[in-house]
């Protein structure tokens, strides 16, 4: 099932265990936009779920997913609140005696730490928990056999970089920088259609994987409709570790030929496209599909604790192609960087920088 | 879920990753004791397997379970196996165009490396795989969740040492031994009341968790009916090593305490204990119930290989207790002390030294 398509996905496993750089001790920025959406799940919930048609199916259980789950701890607030929503939810319409049991499918890539996630698990958990390892752009379930999807910060992650941005010969031939973020048009072009394949395949699996009526609650980085790429908060956060990569290659370092073959693979998208990417699916109902704002204000955020999200998410992708050695210079002077761009990324996060979806498979 | 029981079960993890002494490396005994009932789950899934039933449930896959996994390789293969055996009784049967989907739960305790396992899985599997941390001594998945249930070598570690062994005013209190070989009928007594204890608990969980119809191939040592517990293979494997540790101990390298405090809890049943307890729960018909001999002969199987599959299987239990500092010296003891005993051990393997069970809900 590993290869239902041809697609043989990268992956990014963002720092396993638990020390002080680790995604477990540095995600709180995803818990606090995990936070800001939770009241809006709830009341999805709420307003569409279908009990009856649950209650009459006849199955033995309500099957959750985590698509990008990592290792802890948000995935399991997520999961927990997804099922007192629902819990309610049949409660509320009389149907308290015929409450499902839960079983939660915590999927993430095989690199992912599985073991620390496993061994993280709630001790007074309410569902069988279970571990899927492999990528979202292929199959991972068997048809109709989950009941709600969610995916919180994962979708951003391209499954690679886009082919043309290490061809000199390309006009989206990315020398000198790490994103599209004041890069020429052709670059975003080229993340934009590998953002797309993606999406496309993404939902073509959720579609034959959800049950007819199920939820799908998809949260990630995104940019309000009509402002340029280059304006987002996550462009700028590359632009920035562009530069700071490009003074280590000017030092010697690093040599620029590395800086121009590396790209992150991270694409932050917008309303408009993602609704035409779900319609052109056909297979899903869009129920919410909002740009908001999971902090009071950016600079509440010290460029400390930044970097250090930061770090979590991508010392394993830098250091795979640099070498360990910059990584601690990096951040050192990325930490610096940050703090002169505090004004302008606290502007650009007023304007909203997650994306939050609510689909139905119909 | 975890603590529907209120068991807390010990784990004894096998070795892990894929090292010289690593359990993925050391395990084709369990290989071969695998293989010795291939044919036989090829049959009883030809003579057993209501396919029309499986059919017309609707269910979208179907979906196995393997409890105690460990790390890979063999419970692969046994997968493909189960996999295959039903495809081919779907295609005998002329509901090829209904063939469904495959699902598979991997189950050993949390402290399995389930990463390992993970990056272990045969890229062209025909199944989707799913990993569940926890004990089969409680329960893991949903009701009438699963089609079919697979346990292969697992079945014999008890969930806890009996707590009598540790008692010195017990008569069960088993100084300078570490099993009931050569032991007080007390001691093994005890052994048997934790097993059945342990078993009525498993076929609980699972009398639930099985869909109606539902197949369960458990695999096990075993001893034959009428044999004293003091005559099994296993039994004298642990004699072996007991008098290895009190050999170490009056050399001063470890204290009697510890010896003494030290029990493995591993059980050897026989068909007719099994055959009670199965009756005892009465959830399940018993289509198959027998003792078998995997290996051609003992001696074919060096003191060398022999000794590195109990470290294997052993070396977790034993360096948390005694410390790591004696292994490789237990071990070289044990390797010597063992091709004193080859000829009895031999002689014990041929009378039969493997559990065969298949079990059906009713």
């Amino acid at each position: 099932m590993s290869n239902d398509t041809n697609i043989v996905p990268e992956s990014y496993p963002m720092i396993g265990g638990d020390g002080s750089n680790s995604y477990t001790k540095n995600s709180y920025l995803q818990k606090a936009g995990a936070n800001s959406v939770k009241a809006i799940i709830d009341d999805v919930i709420a307003e569409k779920l279908d009990v009856e048609k649950q209650i009459s199916s006849s199955k033995s259980a309500f099957r959750i997913a985590d698509l990008g789950c990592s290792v802890g701890p948000n995935t399991f607030i997520a999961m927990q609140n997804i099922i007192d929503a629902v819990q309610q939810k049949y409660q509320s319409q009389g149907f308290a005696s015929h409450m499902p049991e839960f079983q939660v499918f915590f999927n993430d890539h095989t690199s992912n730490d599985f073991n620390t996630l496993f061994a993280s698990l709630p001790p007074e958990r309410s569902y069988f928990a279970t571990g899927v390892p492999g990528s979202f752009h292929g199959r991972l379930f068997p048809d109709f056999s989950l009941d709600f999807v969610h995916s919180s910060f994962a979708l951003q992650w391209l499954s690679k970089v886009p082919e043309e941005l290490l061809n000199k010969n390309s006009a989206a031939w990315n020398k000198g920088r790490v994103h599209y973020e004041s890069a020429p048009d052709e670059v975003a072009q080229a993340y934009t259609a590998q953002f797309a394949k993606d999406i496309t395949t993404f939902l073509d699996g959720r579609a034959k994987e959800l049950v007819v009526g199920g939820l799908m609650v998809l949260n990630m980085p995104g940019i309000p409709n009509g402002i340029p790429h280059s304006s987002s908060v996550t462009g700028l956060t590359f632009d920035i570790l562009g530069h700071c990569l490009m003074d280590l290659a000017k030092e010697g370092l690093i040599s620029e030929v590395q800086v121009d073959s590396f790209n992150v693979p991270i694409y932050v998208a917008s309303p408009k496209e993602m609704t035409q990417l779900v319609e052109r699916n056909g297979c899903f109902s869009i129920e919410r599909m909002e740009i908001i704002q999971p902090w009071a204000r950016a600079g509440d955020l010290s460029s400390q604790a930044f970097t250090m999200h930061l770090r979590a998410g991508m010392e394993g992708i830098i250091s795979k192609h640099f070498g360990t050695e910059i990584i601690d210079e990096l951040f050192d002077r990325y930490c610096k960087k940050h703090g002169e761009f505090i004004g302008l990324l606290e502007s650009k996060c007023n304007e909203g920088n997650q994306l939050f979806i609510v689909l139905k498979r119909i």
